[in-house]
């Protein structure tokens, strides 16, 4: 009834335009009440052409997916659980305030919900900051956990490179007063041990300092408010060329050419323990207090990363410098050297797969006292390591079972619907994973063409003789074999 | 700054009240006034006294409760797999209109996420409309699947009785045009299996059919428009009484007290399969093509059931109703039949912990020609046995261990680190799970007590002695035992 009421409203205005000698301004009021009536009788179609989706950004895991999702998952949790981490789960949202100014210009990205009287909510952004929420609410000082869950943000999806909405992260956190840098190594370990277990390839861990970061800014000569600033120029070293980063530098953010020059030297200097003690001698970083403790620290870390055997894979990288604020000492990031690619197509471009660092301040912003507790931790960067691992399947032949099925309880002949229920039931209690088809009267080369479907190993065929003589006959699939 | 600024703006305005022969309005204005400034400076406090907590209705798992919760899990997840089920995850929120008009007057409960421009997002509030949104999506019409995540509900939270606002659901579905029963048989199964491997002590399975209640209803004189919420009375059984349920469908509901008193005879039978040949041969019931429709299905569960044998389990009866709207046949929901309690304590107050049924529309809903696929399913409750476990642990004796930590690496001198990583290092990488104390120098004593306090079984010490020959000396905490 409303769209034909629209429909002869329409009607009128084009009759009324055509005869009318109308004004022009009264004929764009009249287009845009056009406009409006077109988009009300969209709209009212909408109704019933239902759109069948997921929200934008996010997807379903179907069975395939979720069984790769298994094995990255019970890969990174053995490594964890290697390394003596307990595991806590927190709510999907947190308090709106616990997050604020947590996040600085990304808070923009957060999900609210709705104030339907009550708290005001959002979405969890990321695991740290809920993590550090915890320790100070419960006054926890000493704790080493892992937490894998789903996180929010509205950024503009890139599905195919694996960014997500909504999307998973695997975090380690080791919290509490140690001797420094043994933590930190051990954090390095786990992406090393992760990264190889997922047998991703080849790869790199990248290390800096916060504290050297600002240590060389200061010897560059940038002043103490542009710190920041200029490190999150320095973060954008891995998707820009220097000479871009260069005129951000001065040109946006107003850094003097020669500073800026400075720290182009600078931010080119990647290598090993042979660099640690080359910028150890620097003249004017040797000057710095922070670079100096930055420095020291940095040497300690590749001393446990040798004894842990994996220096190797660790490059000492000036240009580090990692988006989060929260970030006061060490920091890394892992990235996959090369995308291996069988067929030659379009390979996922993957930038860094895991990431993390040390972050001192975070719980004491939440503790009424303002009580600090140390904290380093790393994130796995589960999406991009889904990304690789579903697209090399999909490349490889490779078939993926989707359920764990041992054996099919099947029937030769009809009307032995109850036989076998009632050995699937025994089947089952004794432990043994086994299915039945829903059907009274199946055909066997239905039963079997379900096996080999489904990847099920063995079929039990209950059958008039062999329930005269007491036994099940046990088939093979794959090879036909009888017993 | 601001806040001192308000003050002497506040100390103004009463001395101007006090000094000036002000006009009532006028003073209606100033008190106005001083209201306002009164909650700034009030909410300027409240900046500082951050409330630390979750959002109502929500908790943290800390490491105990997530082992719990692990167990319980890894239990379920064993069983739905020993039935051949995949796996498939959804996105936390949906659509709102996917989930619009699925929930009944249950629809003021779902969360709504806050409009930032974008679509209308609400957060899920069980797993069955996301399935029934994935199967009409995928063009599925066929599959058996397990999904377990969190599901959400503003709902009046009962904390202690395990009742949340976020909670988890344990979701196991057949959908797919089957022979009768037999997957309904299935879902019976797996309730019972479930509850008999967690131990939680005896259990009842309450069995009814929607077509076996609507006949009834239909007999007894309900007006066809009175069903749903004649139904949603007798659904109130559990936890009223039989007269305050007849007052509710005589006084609020307008049903003839003759009708009501029919119905109160037949919602009080419940039994086993001599109920059912008795329904059979009701006079008014079986004339009614849904009841006898119900009741010979009823029979063919019953049959199947006793082949799985748990018909002892299993309860047929008339007065289980079930909440919602979408079930289209037999239904079903497994209550503990008394609460262990050790210690003569508080017992938690446990309702229902499984329930499910089924529903042939619902993913119709979704499909554009309306395609109908037939579901049967089964929800476990896993808040309610979280809470069970939890308390039943805490009454006992048992410590519970949060990490599997085999064995700590420790020294029996100071100057030892190098050769504790070293060994630690060999260990990770044999995939053995091992702990280090992030100390330089640490006492062996404290290396003692840490594995006493956490349950660590096995200590390896390095000393200068064992470096000499080349050795380690593996320690048995728990005995002392040394090799």
């Amino acid at each position: 009834m409303a769209e034909e009421a629209a429909v002869r409203e329409q009607a009128e205005v084009v009759r009324r335009l055509k005869q009318d000698k109308a004004e022009p301004d009264e004929i764009a009021k009249e287009v845009a009440k056009l406009l409006e009536m077109k988009a009300r009788l969209g709209a009212d179609e909408g109704k019933h052409k239902f759109v069948l989706k997921t929200p934008k950004g996010t997807r379903d895991y179907g069975p395939k997916q979720m069984a790769i999702r298994e094995r990255v998952f019970s890969a990174i949790i053995a490594c964890f659980k290697r390394h003596g981490a307990e595991v806590i789960d927190t709510p999907v949202f947190e308090l709106k305030e616990t997050l604020t100014g947590k996040y600085g210009e990304d808070s923009k990205l957060i999900y609210d919900l709705k104030d339907q009287g009550g708290e005001l909510l959002s979405l969890r952004y990321d695991l740290t900051v809920p993590f550090a929420r915890y320790l100070a609410m419960n006054k926890i000082t000493n704790i080493k956990r892992y937490h894998i869950a789903k996180v929010y943000r509205r950024d503009n999806p890139a599905m195919t490179r694996g960014r997500y909405r909504e999307f998973y992260q695997c975090d380690f956190d080791i919290a509490g007063q140690f001797d420094p840098m043994i933590p930190d190594a051990e954090c390095l370990k786990i992406v090393s041990e992760i990264l190889s277990d997922l047998q991703l390839g080849d790869f790199l861990i990248k290390v800096n300092d916060r504290r050297i970061l600002d240590g060389m800014f200061a010897v560059c000569g940038v002043p103490d408010s542009k710190f920041r600033t200029i490190c999150s120029s320095v973060d954008k070293l891995d998707k820009m060329p220097w000479e871009e980063v260069r005129s951000e530098m001065v040109g946006e953010k107003g850094l003097s050419p020669e500073a800026a020059d400075r720290i182009g030297e600078y931010v080119q200097l990647h290598g090993g323990m042979d660099l640690i003690e080359k910028l150890l001698q620097d003249p004017k970083l040797s000057q710095n207090k922070l670079a100096k403790e930055g420095l020291g620290d940095m040497k300690l870390l590749f001393e446990y990363l040798t004894l842990f055997g994996i220096v190797g894979k660790i490059s000492f990288d000036l240009s580090l410098a990692r988006g989060l604020d929260y970030y006061t000492g060490v920091i890394y990031e892992a990235v996959l050297l090369q995308q291996e690619n069988n067929h030659g197509e379009d390979s996922v471009s993957v930038g860094s797969v895991a990431g993390g660092g040390r972050y001192d301040g975070l719980v004491g912003m939440f503790d009424p006292k303002g009580r600090k507790v140390p904290c380093v931790g790393v994130s796995i960067g589960i999406e991009r390591i889904f990304s690789i691992l579903e697209q090399r399947l999909e490349a490889s032949e490779e078939k993926i079972r989707t359920t764990e099925t041992q054996v099919l309880v099947a029937s030769a002949q009809k009307k032995l619907l109850e036989e076998r229920l009632k050995l699937i039931s025994e089947l089952w209690d004794a432990g043994i994973k086994a299915e039945v088809l829903y059907k009274k009267n199946p055909k066997l080369l239905n039963q079997l063409q379900y096996c080999e479907d489904t990847g099920i190993p063995l079929v039990a065929i209950v059958g008039e003789q062999e329930l005269k003589d007491g036994v099940v006959k046990l088939r093979v699939v794959a090879t036909r074999e009888e017993v």
